[in-house]
C-alpha cells in the first residue's frame, strides 16, 4: 500500500506529520513524501523544514494521497503542474484526502464539485468556489474524499482512514501506540467552544492564522 | 524567547512536530532545531526525515528546551556528548521539557533524579532507573521540568507550556489556531481505555511500538 503525503513551501508541519504518523504505522504502508522537487521544503513558521523523498512527477499512482494545507495557498490554489497531478493521481486511490487548508487545493484541482468537505475553520466558506458543500465536522468522507478540518484534525483522519483499510483492531492498536489520548488542558480548539474574544481575535486577526 | 527542540535519528516525528506547532506560534519565539550536526535527520519509520538547522555544541542558552522520544533510544541513553549539553543548557532554561520516551534521556542526563516524571505507557517503569518516580499523567511538572506522555502528548505539553510562558488567552488562540478539538474516532488512546485484547497485543509486540 502506497500512500503519498504532498509537500510544499509554506505547508504547516502538523497538517502532514498528523497524519503520516498514523498511517505511516500500518501494516505494509509504504509512506512518500513529495514536491515539485525532491529536498527540503521550508514550512510556514520558517522553523521547521521537513524533506521531500520524490518529485511528484515520478509517481504515477498511490492508494492514498494526503494534501496538507497551509495559512498561505494563493500559489497552490493556482500551481497548474499540482493540480494536473491531483487528477491524474486520483483515478489510482482508494482515498484522496486533504487536512485544513489542503481542501482548497483539491478544490481548486477540481476534485470536491458538488461534494461535502471540511476546511479550517477560517476558510470554509471558501469551499463554495470550488462547487464544494462546506460541512463543519472534524472529519467529512464523500465516497473517497475524506477532507479533514484545520491542522490537528489529520490526526483524526488518520485514525478514520487506518479503520477503513486495516480494521478498527488495528487503528485502535496505532491510537495506543501514539498515546493518542488527548487532555488539552484548556477546551478553546473550536469556534463553539473558544471564549468568544479569543475567537473574534483571530476572526479579526485572520492572517495571523491564514495568509491567503 | 528561544526554544530549542532536540532531533536525532530514529526519533519519533510527531514527538517533535506537536510541541513546535503550539510553541512556534508564541509571539516573539524563535525556535530552533538542533542535531548534533546540522542537515536531515531520518525518523522512526524511515518514510520521513526533519531537518535540523543548528549543531548543538553551538548552541549555550534557551529558553525552552525539548528533547523528543522514539522507540530505539538506547543511543540517546548512553550519548554522553548529549547528555553533557542538556547538563550545560539545562541551568539556563526556563522549560526543560520531553515528550514520551524523551523523558529516559533526560533522566540519563540526571535531570529527572528525585523528580516526577512520565513517559510512554510502554516506557514508564524505565524511569525508576534513573531516579524519577513515575506519574500516570498527561503531562506531568515537577519545578521547571515538564514531561509529556506518549507521542501526540506533546501536543498538550505545548499547550500547559504556551499558557504558563504567555498566558492562557494566548495559549487559547493557538489552539483554535491549530483547531485543536480533538475528536478521535474511537477511544483507544492510553492502556486502560483500549479493549483488553489492543493492550495485551501491544504489550507482547513492544519491539512493534518501542525497540529498546
Amino acid at each position: 500500500m502506497r500512500i503519498v503525503i504532498v509537500l510544499y513551501r509554506r505547508m504547516t508541519a502538523l497538517d502532514a506529520v498528523g497524519p503520516y504518523e498514523v498511517l505511516s504505522r500500518l501494516p505494509g504502508a509504504e509512506l512518500v513524501t513529495a514536491s515539485h522537487t525532491k529536498g527540503p521544503v521550508e514550512t510556514d513558521t520558517g522553523f521547521l523544514t521537513l524533506h521531500a523523498d520524490e518529485a511528484l512527477h515520478t509517481i504515477g499512482n498511490a492508494d492514498v494521497v494526503v494534501v496538507p494545507g497551509g495559512p498561505d495557498i494563493t500559489d497552490q490554489q493556482q500551481d497548474r503542474e499540482l493540480h494536473e497531478w491531483l487528477r491524474t493521481i486520483d483515478p489510482t486511490t482508494t482515498w484522496t484526502a486533504s487536512v485544513c487548508t489542503g481542501s482548497l487545493i483539491l478544490g481548486a484541482a477540481g476534485l470536491l464539485a458538488g461534494r461535502r468537505a471540511t476546511s479550517h475553520w477560517l476558510a470554509m466558506s471558501e469551499l463554495t468556489r470550488h462547487g464544494a458543500t462546506p460541512a463543519d465536522e472534524r472529519v467529512v468522507r464523500d465516497g473517497k474524499y475524506a477532507t479533514a478540518a484545520g491542522v490537528s484534525a489529520g490526526i483524526d483522519l488518520g485514525l478514520t482512514l487506518a479503520r477503513e483499510i486495516a480494521g478498527e483492531a488495528v487503528a485502535m492498536g496505532i491510537q495506543l501506540a501514539i498515546e493518542y489520548d488527548p487532555q488539552p488542558p484548556f477546551d478553546a480548539g473550536s469556534p463553539a467552544k473558544a471564549p468568544r474574544e479569543v475567537t473574534a481575535f483571530l476572526t479579526a486577526n485572520e492572517q495571523l492564522v491564514l495568509r491567503r
